[in-house]
């Protein structure tokens, strides 16, 4: 059945916003941002080019990228029509960032940028004051940053422009999110899996995302791979992807059809959005897209040392660089400047014409000063349950099995009702909701998906608080776009595979971090992962499933924009979660399994556990664990098992060693706290493991981790840390510690090695355990080998409470 | 104008291979591995269940991924027969890779499996030991490894078959790659964005890759968005990439349907190939794909526990898991299992039935044993020139400037000459090769590209040794099949980027590390980044080219997977990547700069230097480096140059303090050498680093990275370590150093407070030096908000012999 096309007679009376057009003040006001983009490139002085231009006036170092920022004002310009004469509400996301340039001349046109940086007048102080700023020491970057009012999506790296737009849209039903995307940028696999995204839009309750696809043919040095697609492959793709793609700048003039196209593609989803609200069923509905096809660095220089440079790779960056020494560069770019006859568009003390600035949106309506953008301003914080109606009651310390991620599940599903009217809670995950064991949030919403859907399905339809595709790519791009937005959000995926989003999460903690030094800036909800399915408990698969170096990753970030907590069991994770859920500003990692685990902390203990992040379990150590021989610390609540297991068979074997119980839940506690906010301070860090007390450490990740944790704190020799080794196959859960020697026996050797070094009155009885453990490490291995599964002894371990 | 089609009238006579279909034999030849792999997941006795199936016949532990297995068989089914009719060289590529129950089945049943485990006999003994040891502790894991025949993909993290296969195929140009890609993967970026390969393939030159896109309609849990779409879309879409597709499982059977697209697929590639082999120019030619429709765990049981499982998500993994205890589902399972009729495939001892055994290709043939796929045993090492013909001539020491890049692409242009003819060495990289400034390899090739191109372009053409295209996940995948068929390649990339394809290097140093456990896997070439446009010397760019982390990517896996150099000057990059180019079965990491640099080193000196991998460099200390107050360290060529610039500084204002100057260019150098083959021996390391000696070190990434490398070193709290703090902005090359406190003046403040501590007569002096820097540090700041550049002290900075 075919896809819904627009019916082509769209409405019998004319929308307000009709007759989008290339006029003689557009074609002005082109000029001025054109202008105003290459000026800022090149001038330090003389902005309007009132004297002829001299070497001095050039900034020393020429940066930025020309080649993008004429396409970027050719939309800036329709867009500024179309909001005046539709009021809508458009939040425009910018793929090529480096064309930071054009988006910068629009902002100071527009006054927008005057909003946030006073000096930025528009008169020729403040001009001189703009030019100069850009790509300058203490100015503005060369790419799109939070530093700019608008901004949801930082420039650089390319990919994620398209999945960051529709985040934006997502639950935002009056808004307009154009996302300009690069030929470059399209060629990247996020954005090639990204266009999809729009079957999962509900034209009910959600905005709409017009992509432009921007062509202009090249990238730094080659032809683009989409520039050499004629437009019948471009139709056919984008028709397949289920797209109606409207095409500007092959037959005309690019004003005048991208005006058109303009037109045509906000009717359309005037359309779909009218049909839905009205409760008419639609059936895959083609959503409009732009392909925008300008010549690179349009309006430029057409010609440099006698190679042709507008419509080619060469006018990617700075045109003519060698200017302060080359007259003839210096010619050729006052040349070009000069051809915008900025003297006709700004007055005599730099103010710009009067019809430039009529041409531009009023108050929030401009682009950059779009509420949603600004999303601190516009965020509630979520209704949170009790986690008491989630918890998990402790009857018997250890006695008890409960998987964690159903807990977690079951609080998820409280949060999912508590906030389904706000709408502003969403849960993106690579279809792994229900293998990692959270399902129970299906019980009170569905996966959002809007084109029809086979019958055997569950748990799907076009109305849902969970989005589920795989690709981590575009689950981590809605995240960020709808959080920036000023929503809320959960990521659960499989531990291994979240580092397919390590670079996009590290340009986010980029972002946090820039936007953390601005005042205007306000606070977003957190970034929460919740990684599961994790390197020790991979059932259904092995080695390429166990990687747990997404914690390494954020560890190289800023320590105040990130936290990692390794709750030990259900109700830890609980409280974490809570306490995630509220925190602003910050990407949250949290790792737990989905495998049921012997459960250790009421509700009130895992509150005060957490709220420190590392304490002595007085009650799993011998002798209270006081003037303890050695310590037996846990982080991740596998390892923590075996840290329990290894504590109770000290305890039966070696009664008369003193062993303290410690576990970490929030890794950064055991930081600096000049680094990390949750850092324990020196004094109390002693605490819990006392200077000259040795430590076994058992970790649930790669030990280069704690390493550089501890790398400041004194005397950190005294720590024998153990983690995932990379070392692992399809195999039993408990031949996982064995490979990585993680496992019982092996922190029972570790801590008689070093207690008979201290001790060596009990050096025998070391021998004997040592011998103890051996013996049972020898025997688990036939075991496994022979029947398959883990020993009973393992299998049936219970915790003796004392 | 419209791409080529292959002419109806494809030839006047049949093909060899012509007439595929479905046979009484290719149907029982399916039944058997739908058996095998079925059996498999269940069964650790009774293989043939010729007595009827009792609970303590079954395996404790239940896993692996039923849903897929069908589909994969049929397709191996119908490459046999393609096989055998036209004697081709066919390597499979599986994405699924979690569905190795059938590959395994496939390998077992051709004999392929018994060449590399003899023990896999085609009979009752070695079919038991076969069925058993899927997912079972020492045998194999649940989804395809290199420990399988065949693999050059590990299975696991979805996303990247498309283009691994692809990899395989370039300058191997009579091998056919059929890809599986399943409908899950198919949603990842990294596959979307693959499907554009076709655009740079050689129909003279490369093989051909068949993609086999195959829709069961369902990934874990849900829909898969390629199931949504019909026919008519999926048409569309595929076209739009530049494909011909053909469908199966649409109208007629699946067997019959997919055995005719097959036909008609391979008519298309050699109609493709033989008319570009005959020197015909072809436009845009239309590779064939098959879109295959098959329902997911097809054969499989209909229904359990009342609800349907064939064709739905839940035939994903283990249907009936319950049949240890449930006796519906062991009745269930028991029933299905016998609907294939092993009987009558397996004859009294066990051995397939003649037709089986006559329906498998013979020899090398088989498809697990495609000679390519074992690409240790056909590679042949480089032809490398002497790094004399590239290297930088040392007239002054750090008199001149030489960009490490330039030198770089000097020796990179004559290994690419040299090797040319044996088409065997190839460069990936992101559009950035130019940028990088390697451009001169292209003035031996092209970048290949084989679609039509805009006028206005420079070294691109249909056969060029270079691969560009604005995807890392791409070029990585390409670069994996190059490699592991035996083939040889670098990987120049920005280093703020790389990190884009964390996952796949993390997959493939496993590869590696469970290959090397292998002995009938041999050694293939190593993978070798490239880095450059480091985060110290982003010109054009910002903060969010800012990111050097990719080193701590690479420090999770084991030791002896990767190799970490950060060479100071060109001659050490050019000693660097001669050995890199002759290592094998690992990661190469290589970090240097692009811009013009100080050069420190001779080619002999460099060969020194990189042997041992970090030395005294005796010429830039004081007191020829002995009796050391202190040792300043450099890691990297910018932070070096900050290490000299103190150096000098100090030599200059307190020429009494003994200061010693090292270099480290093989980061692993610092680590123990139980742990990395590179790295230092304890006498070395204190050789090098005395014993309490304070140590002030100049890293240039994060210093996480040299932290947990110095973990295990005694004393360790004696290294005051300083890198990249994660400040930035569009800023001068100096105030990166300032932002992030690896300035020379920084550095000299710290030896200053260290030599000052030891040596209370100094402590005036020290004063003094501190007042100093900080001068410096504040005329700095002044001076580039002012003029936008460095200060003329900083870029005119030369190094002065003692």
């Amino acid at each position: 059945m075919p896809a819904t096309v627009t019916p082509k007679a769209k409405a019998t009376e004319r929308p307000p916003w009709s007759g989008l057009e290339h006029t003689t003040t557009t074609a002005r006001y082109l000029r001025a941002v054109n202008y105003l983009a290459a000026a800022q490139i090149y001038l330090a002085f003389n902005p309007l080019l009132r004297d002829p231009l001299r070497p001095d006036h050039v900034k020393d170092r020429l940066l930025g990228h020309w080649g993008t920022c004429p396409g970027i004002n050719l939309v800036h310009t329709y867009l500024n029509q179309f909001i005046l004469r539709a009021d809508a509400s458009v939040l425009l996301v910018t793929g090529p960032g480096h064309g930071a340039a054009a988006n910068l001349a629009n902002m100071y046109l527009d006054g927008s940028l005057a909003e946030v940086y006073p000096d930025m007048t528009r008169d020729l102080v403040g001009l001189t004051a703009f030019v100069r700023a850009f790509s300058w020491p203490g100015g503005f970057a060369s790419h799109l940053t939070p530093a700019l009012p608008g901004v949801i999506h930082e420039g650089g790296e390319l990919g994620y422009a398209l999945a960051t737009a529709f985040g934006a849209a997502f639950d935002n039903p009056d808004l307009l999110v154009p996302c300009i995307v690069g030929d470059g940028e399209a060629e990247t696999g996020p954005t090639a899996t990204a266009w999809h995204s729009t079957k999962f839009l509900n034209p009910a309750t959600d905005g709409a995302v017009l992509p432009i696809l921007h062509l202009n043919g090249y990238k730094i040095a080659s032809p683009s791979l989409y520039g050499t697609m004629d437009r019948d492959d471009l139709d056919s793709l984008f028709t397949g992807y289920g797209y109606a793609p409207y095409f500007a700048g092959y037959d005309g003039r690019p004003e005048d059809e991208f005006a058109a196209a303009m037109e045509e593609a906000y009717a359309d989803v005037r359309w779909i959005q009218s049909q839905a609200r009205q409760g008419q069923s639609l059936r895959k509905p083609r959503w409009p897209m732009i392909v925008l096809h300008t010549p690179k660095g349009w309006t430029g220089p057409k010609e440099v040392d006698g190679k042709p440079v507008e419509g080619t790779f060469r006018a990617h960056q700075v045109p003519g660089k060698g200017l302060k020494t080359n007259p003839v560069h210096l010619a050729a770019v006052e040349g070009w400047l000069k051809s915008y006859r900025p003297e006709e568009l700004f007055d005599a003390a730099g103010r710009p014409a009067p019809d430039l600035l009529a041409a531009c949106p009023r108050g929030d309506r401009r682009i950059a000063l779009n509420p949603h953008a600004l999303g601190g301003a516009v965020r509630r914080p979520l209704t949170l349950p009790s986690v008491e109606d989630a918890g998990v009651e402790i009857v018997e310390r250890g006695g008890q099995s409960a998987s964690s991620m159903e807990a977690l599940g079951r609080y998820l599903r409280l949060v999912t009702a508590l906030n389904q009217k706000d709408r502003n809670f969403r849960v993106v995950c690579p279809d792994e909701l229900e293998s990692n064991k959270l399902g129970a949030i299906l019980d009170v919403t569905d996966r959002q998906y809007t084109w029809p859907v086979p019958p055997e399905v569950e748990h799907i339809g076009p109305d849902g608080r969970v989005m589920e595709v795989l690709s981590e790519h575009t689950c981590q791009g809605w995240l960020q776009g709808y959080l920036l937005t000023g929503r809320h959000g959960v990521f659960p995926c499989y531990e291994a595979f979240v580092g397919i989003v390590d670079t996009m999460m590290n340009q986010y903690a980029k972002f946090l971090k820039t936007s953390m030094e601005l005042p205007w800036r306000r606070q977003v909800a957190a970034l929460n992962y919740v990684l599961s399915s994790d390197a020790w408990r991979q059932e259904h698969n092995g080695y390429s499933h166990q990687g747990p170096g997404f914690i390494n990753n954020l560890l190289t970030k800023k320590g105040h924009t990130i936290r990692v907590y390794l709750p030990p069991d259900a109700n830890s994770l609980l409280v974490t979660m809570e306490h995630c859920l509220t925190s602003t500003n910050r990407v949250n990692l949290v790792v737990a399994g989905k495998q049921p685990m012997p459960q250790w902390l009421t509700l009130a203990e895992a509150r005060e556990h957490c709220r420190v992040g590392a304490s002595v379990w007085r009650w799993a150590s011998s002798h209270d664990g006081e003037q303890s021989d050695i310590v037996l610390a846990g982080c991740g609540d596998t390892p923590t098992l075996e840290v329990m297991a290894a504590a109770q068979l000290l305890r039966d074997l070696a009664p008369d060693w003193r062993v303290r119980v410690v576990n970490v839940t929030n890794l950064l506690a055991l930081g600096i706290p000049q680094k990390y906010p949750h850092g324990l301070d020196a004094d109390h860090f002693d605490d819990l493991f006392p200077p000259g007390v040795p430590v076994v450490f058992n970790f649930h990740g790669y030990t280069a981790a704690v390493k550089q944790l501890l790398f400041e704190r004194p005397n950190n020799g005294r720590f024998d840390l153990n983690g995932y080794r990379e070392e692992g196959t399809t195999t039993t859960p408990f031949d996982m510690h064995v490979r990585n020697r993680t496992s019982r026996y092996h922190l029972v050797m570790q801590v008689a090695e070093k207690v008979a070094a201290r001790r060596p009155d009990t050096q025998s009885r070391a021998e004997v355990l040592t011998r103890t453990c051996w013996d049972h490490l020898s025997d688990h291995d036939k075991y496994i080998r022979q029947h398959g599964v883990d020993r009973p002894e393992v299998v049936g371990w219970r915790w003796q409470p004392q």
